[in-house]
């Protein structure tokens, strides 16, 4: 297997190690597997928490810092953080103002930071849960509570980060935060699978010349397997279905990410964005706020997702608000 | 070929269309392949210029912005841009206060550079070039006028790109941009190559349990291929090669940059940044500043390489300068 890692027990360990000695003067180590922004808890300020699996970088750690999460709970490589850290992580948001909860639509983190969510509130915490569903091909759109979080949550953490800053209250922050998620449509394509550090195998097998619509960023399944296509071609697909999904319509102002799932170039990625940019021209859509680059891998898988939210005015200040997370920056 | 493009011919025209259209706050086309920062030249500041073949996203033209790079003359994927490309792009950075040219050292590059700033002297333009030779397996250290510009050029487009804000005069720029260079060394390994888009064929060809040190990032040969091995074994070989070669020496402080090469996960950079803080502990030597992700790629080449620069008083402040390029911010 050809990554560089040493035993793979302790990848996880290692990379956080790694991780909070090249970023001590934004991000510290609060617990095994609980990193927090330094000084967390802040005062006068919602705490924000965010988890799960890892294998994403830069997510989920790389979101810490001013005007996004105060901590994250670790998990195991595509594994859902334990109930205990998932505890921890809340705990050390919360400051007496209460905690927002944003984790992906994954069953393990569900169960998790649910638990933990439980025993805080038991112990008279004020926390509330926005659950990120924005993978338009993991389930119908009469079907949203079964859909997958994929990228989507960068803008969820983005404006919940923002109205934290400014000090917004838990519940105005659940409210908004429900918003942006329901705003939000992902769709992603991958023509080449990571490979799991646990068993040295592919994630998912796949011929030569062929590309998954839909895969999810753990290898789940997708929605179509096509041979692959031009750029543009793979694109105007893609947006098409993501603009019918909410429907985005002509007078929307919307934010844009084109993420790259690992091993695909930037420059093809901004090869896509010109694509996409030339579609949301055509059908009279503005995009208020660009990302192209890798803000949710899965490891080095090749391929890439296009996210688009909805944005109202509220949303689109808080977007604007400068942030100075650890890989998000501006 | 598993990659998003669309004809090979028109990927560089499509890839700087979707880049000008997502960075239009930041940057702008002055001529088909010169891309610069808004507004440039700008009133008493030296211009500063890059440029280089295309493939290495964020570099060359994520490094625009200010606090760093004016304009970039953009090449062919792998190939030096045009002689008139070079023209053009210094002509656009001059503002009256001269120029600084900061390129790798490449025969290419240098050519091209040399016969536009031999022409733009002719006009009377104040030009100075800095050429960026970090790159320690590409020749030995008693011969460094032969060795590659890797990703060094990074940090000093980051301590010039300081000075010019700060109006710092193009000599001054020089000298210290010569110095920048010369306290920098870097080194990397692959194990797996990029795709050439031209022929769909590997840069180079490479066992299923090898990886190779040194390779440069075009695929140049490297100085030794050797069996894959932990993490911790190969980085402390980097480590041991750069040390010596300046040497790097106790109570030193240092930038570092863990540089992914395209398709290595950002985890295992930090697994990697870990072993290098553990050995400069070890050495007495403090790292001022760390950069760990993927700053000059070879689109979705495998490996990573290691940076450090030496840093006197006047480059610590330099590079603590806030920048906001297109991909470096901070």
């Amino acid at each position: 297997m050809k990554k560089f890692i040493n035993q793979y027990d302790d990848m996880i360990e290692e990379m956080l190690e790694g991780y909070v000695a090249a970023n001590a003067d934004l991000v510290e180590r609060r617990h095994e597997r609980v990193i927090t922004r330094v000084g967390a808890p802040f005062q006068k300020k919602v705490g924000l928490v965010t988890g799960g699996g890892s294998g994403h970088k830069p997510a989920l750690i790389g979101y810490l810092g001013e005007g996004m999460m105060d901590t994250v709970a670790v998990g195991n490589i595509f594994a859902a953080p334990g109930a205990q850290i998932c505890y921890d992580a809340i705990k050390a948001a919360d400051s007496g103002e209460g905690v927002l909860v944003c984790i992906g639509n994954y069953s393990g983190d569900l169960m998790n930071f649910g638990a933990a969510v439980d025993m805080l509130k038991d112990e008279g915490h004020k926390i509330e849960t926005v659950v990120v569903n924005d993978d338009v091909a993991s389930a119908p759109v009469d079907n949203m509570d079964n859909r997958r979080g994929v990228a989507g949550e960068i803008i969820l953490w983005k404006v919940v980060g923002a109205m934290a800053k400014q000090g917004a209250t838990l519940d105005e922050m659940k409210r908004v935060g429900d918003q942006v998620v329901f705003n939000t449509r992902s769709l992603g394509v991958a023509h080449t699978p990571c490979i799991m550090p646990s068993s040295g195998k592919p994630s998912f097998e796949i011929g030569p010349d062929e590309m998954e619509i839909g895969v999810g960023h753990h290898g789940e399944p997708g929605i179509e397997r096509v041979k692959m296509m031009p750029a543009d071609e793979i694109t105007s697909l893609l947006m098409e279905k993501i603009l019918v999904d909410l429907p985005f319509k002509s007078g929307d102002e919307v934010s844009v990410i084109v993420n790259g799932l690992g091993s695909t170039a930037l420059l093809e990625m901004y090869i896509v964005y010109r694509k996409v940019a030339e579609i949301l021209k055509e059908k009279g859509i503005s995009a208020h706020k660009i990302w192209v680059g890798e803000y949710f891998t899965s490891m080095e898988m090749g391929g890439f997702s296009i996210t688009l939210t909805q944005l109202d005015d509220g949303m689109k200040k808080a977007i604007d608000v400068p942030v100075n997370a650890v890989h998000f920056k501006g």
